[in-house]
């Protein structure tokens, strides 16, 4: 298998892509030729007024988002809703610097925030699907950065909004943990500067990025009482192993620091000077923050103290032994309580 | 500076040393010529019977120790105690790869079991002192996993114990934990397999451990609140730098490989063919299991389902912001729930 054969829909299921043209990026640089890549599920109404959009979180893609949350009798039911379900720039999906031409893809990709992702989808939302107005927007993790940048960006387009487990603006604490994990993909010589002719040869570093994701993203409650049974794995070392060096060692290690220097830069009071309060002052959706009590990712305290700033919102808490990495679906209680506060939000 | 000059009593303040000669390690190898380096405060009474023993934890040394835990006026009070404070080995005072000739010393230097840590003790105490009872063993962490050998070895020798915020057997997730530590310093080149001239010249793989060390060592609300304000830091990036790089920079790596793979490794039911309830079953001491609630390192969890093992223990939670490295006494609050439970401990 190459590298790339990976970021197909052989492994991810089906999704379109869309030519956003030429984007100007924050940083200044101009990405010629970008596309985003995603993946719609259910009818878009008449009206256009039944939309739900998704952003993925850090090196996910719409299969699982789809996957773990989307289906007849779920919250996001595609019976009623139009659910499109937006692959984050530099996921391999969409445009990424392993799908990029010189001088821009590999190690020349340019760096990208947040906000980037959220021009990129509004502009599929307009251009491609004329929407103006979105039910909800949610997202996990950098879904959650990304929902946050929407609802503080555009508030006149977005009714409600779910941001689960992320915060608006990365703490102190959440950097560091995230250099940890660029420390330890950059720390393989074989990753050399990003250029590489094959990114499997960076597989030292890709196993050490995900023990430092496995042993954060999980709780220890899960390894104590091997949680993981549950779901096929025999060991605490084959679970690590199985699941999360195999979720991550077929992908490209540009593309994850790509995705990696996003999420450890976000910060939605870039739009207002700095200042997270106002910031936030600027939603006007109903917003139903969704924290997963045990997180260490990004713990409950930090994403409180930004909900207390936001007047529409409502704190949920969903306690998980799956920590952080509950977002993957694998804690059928995590389902049941995500559904219950979308449906909530949903039908207020 | 030269890489041993940190290894010396400008450092890490008076300490003594004591020749084991030669001692059979668990591992099956003979280190010769071995040293324990210790510190004691306080006089040995004519009855031998007012020592207490405190090994060291990671990377620590006897002067940490001493200032954090030991004066007049605290639970440790030289003036009614016999207070030694064991350095362990692998920790650049007592035998290490930084002090060792070849073809034992540096990357050739035998592993090391929390075990040998406490024959090596048990050594010190009946041959240098004479003392073959102890009101009290303690430690931190590492300290901790020597504290429970203790007691499980050596039920007759020990009144009383208390292990601070550390388990007698490294869990799945501890080991996961560790096992990240080991990687940031292993997978820097110029770590050669531990063949380097200087330890200096690993100051990549150092830096790196040491962030990975401040991201779970401390806890986010530390970040959150700027605790490090306190103790003379100016931004989160100067007290991971200030502090914790500056703590873990001047170390030797093999050292601090040593006794990471110690930590790793860490388990008292070694001595019971594996069965930790048998091994817990031996201790008669008083114990007093003290935990800190927000450790990562050592979850509060963790620690309780040992403790509800031990039939003569009681936990005692303290909380405090600092997280694992409250243990480093810069928490007021924390220092002083240690000397009332300490306290309370030695007056039964």
């Amino acid at each position: 298998m190459s590298d790339r054969s990976y970021y197909s829909q052989a492994f991810h299921g089906p999704f379109e892509t869309f030519d956003l043209g030429h984007i100007d990026l924050e940083s200044g640089y101009r990405l010629r030729g970008a596309k985003i890549a995603y993946r719609t599920i259910g009818s878009l109404s008449a009206a256009k007024d039944n939309a739900i959009l998704f952003p993925t979180w850090y090196s996910g893609t719409s299969g699982i988002i789809e996957q773990a949350y989307v289906g007849s009798g779920r919250a996001l039911d595609p019976g009623k809703y139009f659910i499109i379900i937006a692959n984050q720039i530099g996921n391999g999906l969409s445009s990424s610097p392993s799908n990029t031409a010189a001088p821009f893809g590999a190690a020349g990709f340019p760096s990208i925030s947040i906000g980037d992702d959220v021009n990129a989808q509004h502009a599929l939302l307009t251009r491609q699907f004329g929407i103006s107005e979105l039910q909800l927007v949610l997202g996990g993790s950098m879904g959650a950065q990304q929902t946050y940048e929407w609802v503080v960006r555009y508030p006149d387009f977005v009714k409600r909004a779910a941001p689960i487990a992320g915060t608006a603006r990365a703490t102190a604490h959440n950097k560091l943990l995230v250099q940890t994990f660029i420390d330890a993909i950059t720390s393989d010589p074989n990753w050399n500067s990003g250029s590489y002719a094959q990114s499997s040869s960076v597989h030292r570093g890709l196993s050490r990025h995900a023990r430092a994701f496995a042993a954060s993203g999980f709780t220890p409650k899960l390894y104590a009482t091997e949680g993981w049974r549950g779901i096929g794995f025999t060991s605490s070392d084959d679970f690590v192993t199985a699941f999360v060096e195999a979720h991550f060692a077929p992908q490209d290690a540009n593309n994850l620091l790509v995705m990696l220097r996003k999420w450890q830069n976000g910060d939605a009071s870039r739009n207002t000077g700095g200042c997270l309060k106002t910031a936030l002052s600027k939603i006007t959706a109903k917003v139903s923050v969704l924290a997963i009590a045990e997180d260490h990712f990004f713990p409950l305290a930090d994403i409180e103290a930004e909900q207390q700033m936001i007047a529409t919102s409502e704190l949920k808490k969903i306690s998980s032994p799956w920590g952080h990495l509950a977002l993957f679906g694998t804690d059928p209680s995590y389902n049941l309580a995500i559904d219950t506060h979308l449906n909530a939000l949903l039908s207020a």
